[in-house]
């Protein structure tokens, strides 16, 4: 299973790392390089190549010949072990109704069964499970309160800057730097993120480092809204079980286009052993909702659910590498009536389970219960929070009402709680919403849950277009994400439909990609323009290549260009397809700039200002005569 | 080429006329009829049918079997004769270089050259053409402003009520009221919209009813930010011809998938033919950019324009009916130096021809020295102006600057000139711009343009994603529509990189139509919402036929729901394959609705409200304990 199918093979792309303070700490990027400018009168001048922030992990390194078999190499090992607060523990044991089996017996004639449900299990034999030290808290939470700035800080200190390589382009003739005006939310972005405010940001619980003690094969990444916006994307075996050669081949899919994070949603079979070969090759953090395999363990009856099972499934995942949990704690017995004359009632998978074990055992929902005792678990091998909105609206009707608000108080005292044990925290949030109505949810958020990271659904600002629901969303999406929003989750074309194929991830991850890039240049992130600043110039010069190369989908761009026009040549011609090569808008503006060149633009503004004059005293004249 | 290919066959659909006050006066809708709801108890309760703002004209109706070479039924010429203020006119002479041949003999010699070209003229016995009375603006501002309610207003305030049925449903358990919370913008809706609302908002100029005289078979809508937000979708013949039957259907595609108004921006040969079929069975206004015809007189030598040529062609297009011109007078000479140190320059076709038309003349733009008499002769016609915006920015970084705010201005000028001369008017805007200064575009053009509609392309919310634009555009339309825009110009997948096939266009339309419905919502249009409430309502209670009917694009939504459960039997299952059948969230809340009607909705708030007071309780005391 030696991998040759390189996910990131991009055009004009190199793999570049920029070396941090230490020898073992190298953050890779994305380089592009451009063309030259080529100018009328024959001149030349180079474009700075564009670096781009690069979620492919080792797999987008055509250096690495891994084998998806052994896993990536545990990059963050040192890291966490020198620290000295964690420890090697023998690990809970395995146990067949982890994959979903009755007994070991049951497991293997399933397996022989069907060669697509083959229980292969990973080999761990080099890896061991850490745990804390007694007392200790090996979070990144623990460590920024303490002042304390690890090697993950350092490391994504240096990955959120990008403009590295724009700063050293001084041959630019336009200015490219970003003209803020307008409205302005959420953000107070420093010019430079240096390794201090990353750990600032953490210490203040405003960003998390999801990034778990046994996934030491994590290239580290922060969630935070003065950070760039980033996107999680979900993959799963459910109802027709993908193979586990499946689900790893989609994970690198996922982060080749940009995925930040990836949440495994696996329902049925073989769940344990999918999440073990999908954390041993997932350079980016891994999310599961620990609900989901704790309910195959009591065969699919919610009301079978027990806080110790619950439990066991929490440190069975916490010790696999998981790096965040969505728990859906905040669905508290009170608030499930409030939802009874909704027009979607609960639409939360999560939220749904959790309503009813309540309503069967009339009884407080056993995660809010037993929070401490989660947050201690989680503490001990830093293992985040994503704190499940349950209760989220699934239609425009049910928007921000009081089940769901209820629920977000909870979210913000649950919050609280966990920081004072050390956990790292963020909230998810809704859901269906239109637009007037998304701003609200935000700031809400952020007063009742003090800044914690929101991490939101979309929201889809209408209900009435399934099979496009990646674009309803993506337009709340971006909204939220300028907000203040810190993580988006992806939603697909075939959100409300059905499961989302290969293609469907791509069009989900790309339409998300854009929506977290569209807030970042709205929240005024000091690098994000540079990308846009170079594709725009690219355009106008019709640079070709470079236009796709700088493209979020590259392929995508190249394949709709050559739909109009297959020729090479068309590729270096000075016009495009829109207007033919009669006439194009795009080339008079040179005229226009040999025009201003030759005046000068100051005479060519002082004439504007002249011919300004003369407009206003005609408009008044003007008034008179038509009055 | 008589008709079978019906453009509007949506699943569960009938052809329905809302009767106006006179027999002449019928306004078509499409209603969806709707399955009953069935209840866990065995019980049912039958679904009012929704019905939904139907673009499709005559060919939507399976009663309707036009013919092509006919043109659709002038519905509107009684209307317009009973007015008296116009008269038949021979009208102009075709000529040659209309469709772009030095004479009859190259256009004959070009037309048996290829089968493709062929200059088929469309027969005009039937119609004639027609103009004001001397002394006469037949427009419907000036009749808006006399105080006339015309029938084209009376059609119009039908349509935009949507509400009928809906309010007719008194069935309903849920109450579907919309939530009017969070921020509004701009609009001011009333409860039901009458035609003396249209009047006063045509009259004030803050709506445009596009619909020349001379294309009665049009079906009147309105652009206006206080009524629904429409859009606009392109066509052309450019580069490689399409054939005229080629563009007829694309127009017939356009409509079916719901563009409101059409553009046809032709270049080449056969402009004006491809015109007169697309004009003589289009139910929707078209509008032209009139210099792209002119700049073929001239053999595509933008210095060659003269207002003689110009002057003729507006006339020509006037006469066969189309109901609006872009016209790009803003772009006056002194802004033109304003461009020169943009990234992108001008992405205007139209603002580039006169930008190269004033240089070459160092010269102000014929466009704008001659506004008044193309007012005067838009006014004989009814010809509505959108008046172009040659310098919008092209990239994200150009966004919002001197030239684009300075011609801004201009179109406001214009404006008042133009509402003086009886002439209705629309202002384009933008373009590429960065979420946070969209609503800046939006308020200058409410202030210096005095409230007339705004209609612009995209905006476009980042520049890196060529092949996604319709998505990038999707967002910043959705947004400045929710600000006030009144129609949104659509943007194509192919947008930067080729020419949009059929499947490009219903992607476009799609988009653009959640965006305008987001919109929609998003301001409050009092019937928006009824249309997600039925969706979702469909959606919780597995109703998959209604919930694929109800949907912007019915066949995407079932195809990629059978693309995961193909059989009949998915279709009315109680579950959706997300989850699978053994757990459905869907399902949990009819347990939950058991749970309240069994305690009583009343009790079960009580019961909320008292653990609040615990929860509170605790936190005041856990306040205590971790601090």
């Amino acid at each position: 299973m030696v991998s040759d199918n390189k996910p990131t093979s991009f055009p004009n792309s190199t793999r570049v790392y920029v070396p941090g303070s230490r020898p073992d700490l190298l953050v890779p990027m994305r380089e592009v390089k451009l063309a030259d400018t080529s100018r009328p009168d024959g001149t030349k001048s180079p474009n700075e190549p564009v670096r781009i922030y690069d979620t492919s992990g080792p797999w987008g390194d055509p250096a690495f010949h891994g084998d998806v078999e052994k896993g990536l190499p545990a990059i963050r090992a040192a890291w966490i072990l020198e620290r000295g607060d964690v420890e090697a523990v023998p690990g809970r044991e395995l146990k067949p109704e982890d994959d979903g089996y009755l007994s070991w017996k049951h497991a293997e004639t399933a397996q022989r069964a069907t060669s697509r449900n083959r229980l292969v299990q990973f080999d761990r034999a080099d890896r061991k499970v850490y745990k804390a030290k007694p007392g200790q808290r090996p979070t990144q939470l623990a460590y920024a309160k303490q002042g304390i700035i690890t090697p993950e800080m350092e490391y994504i200190a240096i990955r959120e800057n990008l403009r590295l390589a724009a700063q050293a382009d001084s041959t630019r003739r336009h200015d490219l730097t970003f003209q803020h005006k307008g409205e302005s939310f959420g953000a107070a972005l420093p010019k430079v993120i240096t390794p201090e405010f990353v750990r600032s940001e953490v210490a203040r619980g405003r960003a998390i480092i999801p990034a778990n003690i046994n996934h030491p094969e994590l290239e580290p990444m922060i969630i935070g809204r003065n950070f760039l916006v980033k996107i999680n994307t979900n993959i799963g075996n459910s109802a027709v079980a993908s193979s586990i050669e499946e689900e790893v081949e989609k994970m690198r899919w996922s982060i080749k286009w940009g995925g930040d994070t990836l949440m495994d949603l696996s329902t049925g079979k073989n769940i344990h052993q999918t999440r073990e070969w999908i954390l041993r090759n997932c350079p980016v953090p891994v999310g599961t909702v620990p609900i989901y395999q704790a309910l195959e363990k009591v065969n699919g009856r919610a009301e079978d659910l027990t806080w110790e099972i619950f439990r066991d499934t929490l440190i069975e995942q916490a010790e696999q590498g998981v790096d965040y949990f969505t728990i859906h704690a905040g669905v508290r017995l009170a608030y499930i009536p409030l939802t009874a004359r909704r027009v979607t009632g609960i639409v939360s998978r999560g939220g749904s389970i959790m309503a009813k074990w309540c309503l069967s055992h009339h009884k407080e929902n056993f995660l809010y219960t037993h929070w401490d005792e989660i947050c201690d678990i989680m503490a001990a091998y830093d293992v985040s929070f994503s704190i499940g909105d349950g209760l989220r609206p699934g239609s425009i009707a049910d928007a921000n009402d009081e089940a769901q608000f209820a629920e977000l108080k909870t979210q913000g005292e649950l919050t609280t709680r966990a920081w004072e044990r050390g956990v790292q925290v963020m909230n998810e949030g809704p859901g269906h919403v239109p637009m007037h109505m998304i701003k609200e949810n935000m700031d809400k958020q952020l007063e009742w849950c003090h800044e914690a990271p929101f991490y939101t659904l979309g929201p889809l600002t209408t209900d009435i277009a399934p099979g496009y629901d990646h674009i309803t969303s993506a337009i709340g999406a971006a909204m939220i994400g300028w907000y203040g929003t810190a993580m988006l989750c992806y939603v697909t074309p075939k959100e409300h439909l059905g499961l989302p194929n290969k293609n469907d991830v791509r069009e989900g991850v790309i339409a998300y990609k854009i929506a977290a890039h569209a807030a970042d240049l709205a929240k005024g992130h000091p690098a994000a323009q540079i990308r846009d600043n170079a594709l725009s110039k690219a355009r106008f010069e019709f640079r070709w290549p470079d236009q796709f190369a700088l493209a979020l989908d590259p392929e995508r761009a190249q394949e709709y260009h050559d739909e109009t026009l297959p020729q090479e040549s068309a590729k270096t011609a000075h016009f495009c397809s829109m207007c033919g090569p009669n006439f194009c808008s795009m080339r008079i503006s040179d005229d226009i700039r040999k025009f201003a060149d030759a005046q000068g633009v100051s005479e060519a503004e002082a004439l504007a200002k002249g011919m300004e004059e003369k407009s206003k005293e005609f408009r008044e004249k003007g008034g008179e005569i038509y009055q």
